[in-house]
């Protein structure tokens, strides 16, 4: 049993994450997903709880629900433990794929290998664009899984964006 | 019994603050004043400690001190169930009363039932203004209630202000 | 204005408690009272939520609910700064009243003063066997004022005690 | 989709509690597995972590983890919006399977549906006699899915939950 | 330059103690100790803050404390990663010296050397019969050494035991 | 005995920051040095561990080690009991140097003597500009102590504060 792990906020879960995760469940039997600063919600930069965007990446994932373990992580304030912290609400996992400096700092000092992801077209699948793109007239559906597209819709997740972004009258 | 909520950081509690207090009064028996961010102070956003700002409302609603509740709330970090958290540390309560649209969404969410606020002066009694006009020449005195005017600067709190925003010169 | 401070968890705020509001009200023109262990709830300990308690308090109080300013504070694990971290949330208070030895050794080293509670019928009006005898055949209504009997009632806060207090069977 | 929530600590998992999982799918298309109290590891009460009562639920439920969410939640010392954080954390439920009486009541204060499990010989699968009969001469084994079994013999759990128990010689 | 670490609650530091930190100070450069549950202070179990406890330490080793680095660590829920909380505030350092069990389990399996305290008067150094002996007659002071005893005294610790125990009235 | 206390974060310990130690030494027989912040590191800001800052410390201050007492302080929400929860955690000290004015405000109303720091060459000593200065071409090496540039050389220091500001490729 290979096991990898892959950390991401997953603002929201977009085709380049789902590329991501087919392309490591190519070598590895199970993928640990990690919803990452999983505490934070209805903000701009996470308008999302993490019980959505496990339901997001559940809904792209049909196909192999049986080899993804998804699992929220809330942010601790104290950087240099992160990955012992981590280590304790997952199984045990062999390699860490991740493109983010910080995590590659983090875990190299302990000795874990990390795997840089291949991501397709790097400068659209942009949680921050995407987040952007439902602020304004649209274009985002396109750049998520079709799956995903109707959960925001049912839970009106574009809404609930645009609202937070409006000025406070107070 | 009909009872209302009111919450808000009152950073410092000024004329359109007690404005919207009298206009919740005049249909609701009991008014619970929830004073947000009630863990942070001596800050420039935050300049009052929650205990102040207690102070500060109840000098200016003398009238009806009998009528008001104030109740200091902590932050949490994670938004979604900061309704029922603040449940926890209130009497109950009917209507809820916020122009802020977070905590319009988050309520309404929970099928509690949000009001407008009609402030007065709304361009004027901002708090924010408020404090940079501390730090400047001034004019903030005739946005404030007369009695919360006195209480600041018997604890010298224009002064405070000014200090914190000094340049730190390590 | 002179003030008092009078901490407590009441859980719940029986005759004793109403009793020593009441003596010191006599001496004092206002009195913050403080509900500690404000975020433990429906435990066996503090089956009642801090906002329960407030009520509870109001409600016992209504002669003179314009003189009692009652103010939820969360236990913090710190105990040293115990003080310092309760003013941050309280207007300002010349002296504090209670029994509790370790409330008087932590005020006592940061020079505030500190006067008992002349409290009334010791031995019967304690939290602890008021809870114990809701568990069991009865005798708590007379232990309480006449309404906070009456809002107990109103949200089962009998049943509660007792459904909290039977053996899980998992 | 229907979908249910099953809360436990999992200490460890046992076939009482596989037993439940297959119960509940009988009926349901997905369950939520929440394991809680799972920032606590390394007690006696508590002796693996959330990442290792996650593999062992994975090791037993190898049939069906298409159709199992296995979430870990930390505990917060406010009972009362219990049920709220727990929901930001999860996708959507229908049911709240628990035998636990504090589950029940605070999850009923908030209108959701919570049925009892019908436990298999309840005297004998239970996680506090497990863990004792692993401080001594055994029969633990018998308790648990063969998988589980594996799996805490690879981790030396049983050493783990001696070693913890012994004496601080200090 | 060889540094070894050892972690303790030190309430209070006893000839016990002293004699373990000359003891690894004959085979080691420096010695980090580690004062645990920092943030406990003025109860039964832990009646001296971090500072105090510190300063008995300093008081006790005037003779190398060019050579001793004592550090604060407040304790953390998730034992897991204890080890790599506590690394983030120390220098770095080679073995590990403890009898305690728990302190064991979590240091081994994170590939650090731990050693045994080879302790003076085993049953007799114990903070916690010190403790209690200074809630009764006395004869604690042969076992602390003198500098702490006068320390202790000159903060009145012992009425402060004494106080903290007493039976609370209200 | 006379001690005296010197907040700062010491991102990284500079030679202004030796020179303010040299200079509190002149009259005070032990310093205290909290490295504030303690819980942060591995950020732009805070690049260092709290454990870093005390060994950088202790390299630069070989010639006092005896009379340096150095203690890491995490940062807490409530700005206003900083003080007497510092406190808490040191021995204790009669005066505090300064030169940060919410330090100042808040020692100052706890009635603590506050005195200022005289900075060598305050523009050029300045933890913000060094770590500026390591990102990009360098001359850092000239305002750090000799002991501090060689042990941030062994931790790889400047490469972790320029992979920490890589933009992150996600």
């Amino acid at each position: 049993m290979k096991r990898a792990l892959y950390p991401g906020r997953f603002q929201p879960f977009h085709k380049g994450h789902l590329h991501a995760v087919e392309y490591i469940l190519k070598e590895f039997d199970e993928l640990i997903i990690c919803v990452m600063a999983a505490q934070h919600n209805f903000t701009l930069e996470n308008p999302f709880t993490a019980g959505e965007r496990i339901w997001m990446i559940r809904s792209a994932c049909k196909k192999f629900l049986d080899r993804i373990i998804v699992i929220p992580i809330s942010n601790i304030e104290n950087n240099s433990p992160w990955l012992h912290n981590l280590k304790s609400f997952v199984p045990p996992f062999e390699v860490l794929f991740s493109n983010h400096p910080l995590v590659k700092i983090l875990a190299e000092k302990e000795g874990i290998e990390v795997r840089p992801i291949p991501f397709l077209k790097r400068e659209e699948y942009v949680g921050e664009k995407i987040r952007e793109m439902m602020l304004k007239k649209g274009g985002w559906k396109e750049l998520l899984p079709k799956d995903v597209v109707e959960m925001i819709e049912k839970i009106k997740g574009v809404e609930r964006v645009r609202r937070i972004k409006e000025k406070d009258v107070i």
